[in-house]
């Protein structure tokens, strides 16, 4: 078990003034560091029939494609309107100012589909709920949310609270 | 040893008009056909000193942390602009119309650092070019570039030929 304390990087002002940001990138750096917290993301999930994992856009890739891997199962990317190549579903979530959009692949998600969503960091929610409409919108079961880090004192885990939630740590 | 053309899908158009784009997500979402990929990714690799394997946004995101997982080395992201917190090292490169520039972690690489470049498709070269410049910039030395797809009728190889290239496929 590591201390992940120790791979997080707290940079203050990112990307906007008052926001500290968790950087991640020491941890990515670190090779024993990141398997461990593969491991450990995994965790829970092993004795679940899981079909897919899903990764969301774009800090949700590192991790999100090395839990497929892990549990031996495809990975799904959900990307920022515009980057996916084929026909895709989209759904709007609120920002703290107007709105943006995710897409996924409308043939990527089949009814019935156990899946399990991965982000890095659980902050106000926002994206992970949009994440969630889209792939129940396809037909898909959310099995869990999935993260390295949570920001607890932004409530996030209220607006995705009907469905299980597993991160590695919590501020 | 698998066919990799049954899991990359043609879509003509996209991004732009006259441009047949390389959709790796039938890739991703295969994890044998993954498995394989990041297996024969790492092939060259493992009988050389490597300190770190640098995925380029995006796409470079999905098999770069997985190929430096098997090599059981550091991953590093370089990103677009604005998307890294602390501080970063940019280099801009020529776009069809007008230019782009990438960002590494200033202190990600350091010098004397054996680093493996990788993304999803070589193309005309012009961020591999850029990514090789950012990385010696900071004492780094390129082992390799490695892709999974390489458009050879780009000629992306002439801008980084002096450097070893690793493509899976060549179209």
């Amino acid at each position: 078990m590591i201390d992940l304390d120790q791979y997080i990087r707290d940079v203050p002002n990112f990307p906007s003034q008052g926001i500290m940001f968790k950087d991640i990138t020491p941890l990515l750096a670190d090779p024993n560091a990141s398997a461990s917290c593969v491991s450990m993301l995994a965790k829970s999930l092993r004795e679940k029939r899981i079909d897919k994992v899903i990764g969301i856009e774009a800090r949700g890739f590192f991790f999100g494609s090395r839990l497929a891997a892990e549990l031996n199962v495809g990975f799904i990317p959900i990307r920022k309107k515009g980057k996916l190549p084929h026909k895709t579903l989209s759904q709007s979530y609120g920002l703290e100012y107007g709105e943006d959009q995710i897409e996924i692949h409308a043939d990527s998600i089949q009814p019935g589909d156990s899946v399990v969503l991965h982000d890095d960091v659980l902050a106000t929610g926002g994206t992970m709920e949009a994440a969630i409409k889209i792939v129940e919108k396809l037909g898909g079961e959310v099995v869990q949310c999935n993260f390295l880090l949570e920001l607890s004192f932004l409530n996030g885990r209220d607006r995705i609270e009907k469905f299980s939630i597993h991160s590695l740590k919590q501020y």
